[in-house]
């Protein structure tokens, strides 16, 4: 080794030691008979000393050469330190540099690596290994490391096996856009980079594997939102002669296990809500439950406290609701004038915004005064079980888009009030999603999970009567409002899986084409087995207290998909197309 | 869970207890009043007794019902057996049961789901999920599963940091050909799929990450050969700050550790030999060290004992090299004769070969006998230092083509004399490899290694002088005649990155558009680096005591690169092509 320490673990107890560290040089102080350096690597900062009169003439000159992110071997002996810092784990000692061997230069970065840098996001990417060297983003792909770690030691406890499956796979229609790669070897042909490895686990089931898992990339060809990559990694996971109780309890105590070893955090138990719950308190599938404001419907399934008063809004909506925002009756009519703008934006599209102010001195004040009665308002309070003081906020619309939309205000108003910190988690299991979603657009019936989720057994009658209402036996995890992973019973069964694609709108051929070879499978002795994946990138997000799961990847691609470090995808040579039998078209 | 138990778990201890297992119906005797059952699962198997008169009749017929491979689930009380089965974990019990539900019935498989199966490879890869439940398979993939912890285990506790390469990458014309992927966003232009995350590696070494390793997918657009496969697997590993001699320490531990727990065997030292000695001694830079038959060449750079004796064939050669087989002088002609033939076929092309019997009464008998005196010859016997009894074994041609050939020989000498034997374990480290290596047929210095390969720093002035005497830092290990890992200590200052890109052909532009990013990183304060990456497929199959690679990989793909089971590549719609700006073009 060049070093025999790192610039992370010289303490006290090294003093009088002769030692030899490697590393960058993070900044330099030249007080004229004195020069300190501190010096920089992954494990941390040592401070150089150079003194003149002291350090060798031709030592002193190489360090008043040096500049920001040099990389130098220094060789000298530990001593205490005078003014010692507390701040850093080897605040209380600094080298007395005898050697000094610059092993490479550097050009000044082009912004600083520092903790709080002057660098925006695009240079940052374009320069990311100068990125890498900083604190913050080194110190999330160690979480990374340690979440993959930790997340491999629990499966392995339990037996489960880590299997790699295909990267070059077969393109189906169904689900989102696929990557393909052309086939030399099969001219006119495809190989298709997988969106999971879904089939693959389950076929590890009809194997016998029994137990699967798998830190595995995934790759999706979706016109990239914010905090999305065309490749990311899931922590994919099957199990046989399991029940949807079995999968909940064995990935509650993944996440628990997660907390705790990573966290320091011990988890509450994870209460479980159904789809229709969390749809009708959060107007979400994936409500943040770090705080309550659960929805309360003045109109909607259970009652009608609003109709027939003459307000036309509320009258002609199919659904009343609102949320009860604590403390807030005292916000200024500017207040709630700019929150209803912040409704009626395009993004949220709310028509309006009532509000019901419910005093500290117990007095009613509301937007709709007009129509409503202070008995009718107290109702609503009553409906709310509000406190004096509580802002209530009202939207009208058809169930869908109120909740939406008041899901959204909820959201902002706990943001607003400081509901959601990053430090608090909340960890939900949601249950007993619909099996099927009617797409207007495309005038048929999707898969909510995907084809090979089952139904609930008791309710396969209605695959026969009433799409809309089959419920199934697919479950999501969800944290502080993001969901972190999903999963489901699948079907086992040949017809059933034939059945699921004919409401899919497959033919039989079509069905045999793309997935015959399951379908056999299934035939064969095929096991009960279901299954769950986690969004790894997110997950570290979520244990790191960021938002961009961007952060948390090594060399991430920005929003046209496009690696701006190495200037990838880029174009290829005649020669490379035509071996691969194909053509640019860019018409 | 739908079992209380597995099938490889119960015994004496468990006698009483009632239990549910699930799994496969290996195989059933019906002997009227009687019927076992042999269940399987993954863990092992496990008897179930039916008995006419005990059992109720309902269970008695679905057991009747049962064919191979059905999955069911049998409830019943554990009692000890009456015979014995001392060749099972499970032996010693059965379950005598009350309960037996059919979860899935089974077709017929195509195959024998034994041990030793009736099927052939192509109907086991179309039905890999059948042949995945075979006890050999399954042991492959928990080998592989086995080698992947250890192996992690060793590099975390070493402080190495798992990081996750990107898999779009950028097309490189260097090294082998790359698969692509069109870009939908980026009409026109490509992504590709990493040979190795060799470059981005380095970029985590400049951003100071200091030890990286990833157990890594990789891929090459090859014609395949048998046991190539277009997607492997890589343990792929970087160090900064670092000599060669620490990564050959470093790696060395890795292997020793994995040797030691996952087959239980200490390793001796392993041992270090140059390229230029395996060529000259085995003809290889991967020699198998498990056997010596060494070569001696009679006629070389050392000395010429064949010359000037009226044998053209060895006048007019380059080299006279040869080995002495242990124990062959009593070949009959007919043996000799077809290893001859053996050796003029297409595939080793030898012009002849030689014989010296140098039999137990001390007497030597030549094929050149008419060429060379008994002086001579005893001559060549000291060269070889054989023994009586020894066959010695001669091909001449140019130095490169002698050694090639006789390495050949050896090998095949090895396997008849037993000498190969895959539960003995020889690993070597081979050093010094050339740097450069010259390409006849395009005319150009190509890298041995790979472009980021650091000349030896006593070498360096030959990059001007004589490029094929210039060797690297770069090293391989060698495990029984197979090449298992390489690495190299790696340029990291730009001028000699240029140097190296100029030796291999590039002009300076194509250098910085292919590899700019690396040489600007370079400016930026480069560590030293080095690093490693073992072929974990290779791994895995020498761990498992076996040839090929296929065995031990899940879903593996045939010589045209297909996978049979899925049947991809294929063809896709004219939609996805359009979306992509690609046409197909066989023309």
């Amino acid at each position: 080794m060049l070093r025999t320490h790192t610039c992370g673990e010289l303490s006290l107890k090294d003093v009088n030691q002769e030692v030899v560290l490697c590393g960058w040089v993070q900044r330099v102080r030249d007080k004229g008979g004195m020069i300190w350096l501190d010096l920089r690597d992954r494990y941390g900062l040592t401070q150089l000393l150079f003194e003149e009169g002291k350090t060798p003439a031709e030592v002193l000159d190489i360090a008043r050469s040096l500049g920001r992110e040099f990389v130098i071997s220094a060789k000298g002996a530990v001593i205490e330190r005078l003014s010692k810092n507390d701040k850093i784990a080897t605040g209380d000692i600094e080298i007395r540099v005898t050697k000094l061997q610059i092993l490479n230069a550097a050009k000044l970065p082009p912004f600083l690596i520092e903790d709080e840098t002057d660098g925006g996001d695009d240079i940052r990417m374009k320069y990311r290994y100068l990125d890498l060297r900083r604190n913050a983003v080194r110190k999330n792909l160690q979480l990374r490391h340690q979440v993959a770690r930790h997340t491999r030691a629990y499966l392995d406890n339990l037996d489960f096996i880590e299997v790699e499956t295909p990267v070059l796979i077969k393109s189906t229609p169904e689900g989102a856009r696929d990557f393909v790669v052309p086939s030399r070897m099969n001219p006119g042909e495809f190989y298709a980079l997988p969106q999971s490895p879904q089939t693959f686990k389950q076929l590890l089931m009809v194997g016998g594997f029994d137990r699967y898992y798998q830190i595995v990339k995934c790759f999706r060809d979706e016109d990239l939102r914010a905090d999305r990559q065309p490749e990311f990694t899931q922590i994919d996971c099957e199990m046989s002669f399991v029940t949807q109780e079995d999968i909940l309890n064995t990935f509650e105590g993944l996440i628990r296990s997660l907390f705790k070893e990573v966290k320091g955090i011990t988890l509450d138990e994870v209460p479980r809500m159904t789809y229709a719950d969390a749809m009708r308190l959060y107007g979400s599938d994936k409500p943040d439950t770090r705080f309550a404001m659960q929805f309360v419907e003045l109109k909607g399934q259970e009652q009608d406290l609003t109709s027939g008063k003459g307000f036309g809004v509320f009258d002609n909506a199919g659904m009343v609701v609102g949320i009860a925002a604590p403390g807030c009756a005292e916000y200024t009519r500017k207040q709630v004038d700019e929150l209803t703008e912040w409704m009626k934006r395009p993004q949220i599209g709310s028509k309006g915004l009532v509000y019901v102010r419910y005093n500290t001195d117990g007095s009613v004040k509301s937007s709709v005064d007009k129509f409503y009665s202070e008995e009718d308002l107290k109702k609503w309070i009553v409906a709310f079980d509000a406190k004096p003081g509580d802002l209530i906020l009202l939207v009208a619309d058809n169930a869908d888009k109120a909740r939406k939309q008041l899901n959204e205000l909820r959201l902002e108003m706990g943001s607003r009030l400081g509901l959601r910190n990053p430090d608090d988690y909340k960890v939900l299991w949601v249950l007993d999603f619909p099996l099927l979603e009617f797409g207007e657009a495309e005038n048929r019936w999707f898969a909510m999970h995907h084809p090979f989720t089952s139904p609930k057994p008791e309710d396969i009658d209605l695959l026969d009567t009433n799409l809309g209402q089959v419920r199934a036996n697919a479950y999501d995890m969800v944290i502080n409002g993001v969901e972190v992973g999903g999963g489901s019973v699948r079907i086992f069964a040949k017809e059933l899986q034939q059945k699921m694609f004919e409401i899919l709108g497959f033919s039989a051929e079509e069905a045999q084409e793309q997935f015959g070879f399951l379908m056999n499978a299934f035939e064969f002795g095929a096991p009960p087995h279901a299954g769950i994946a986690f969004g790894f990138d997110r997950l570290c997000s979520i244990f790191g207290g960021a938002d961009s799961i961007r952060d948390f990847i090594a060399f991430p691609k920005n929003n046209s998909g496009r690696d701006v470090m190495i200037d990838s995808p880029s174009h290829i040579s005649d020669g490379q197309l035509k071996e691969l039998s194909i053509r640019v078209d860019q018409a």
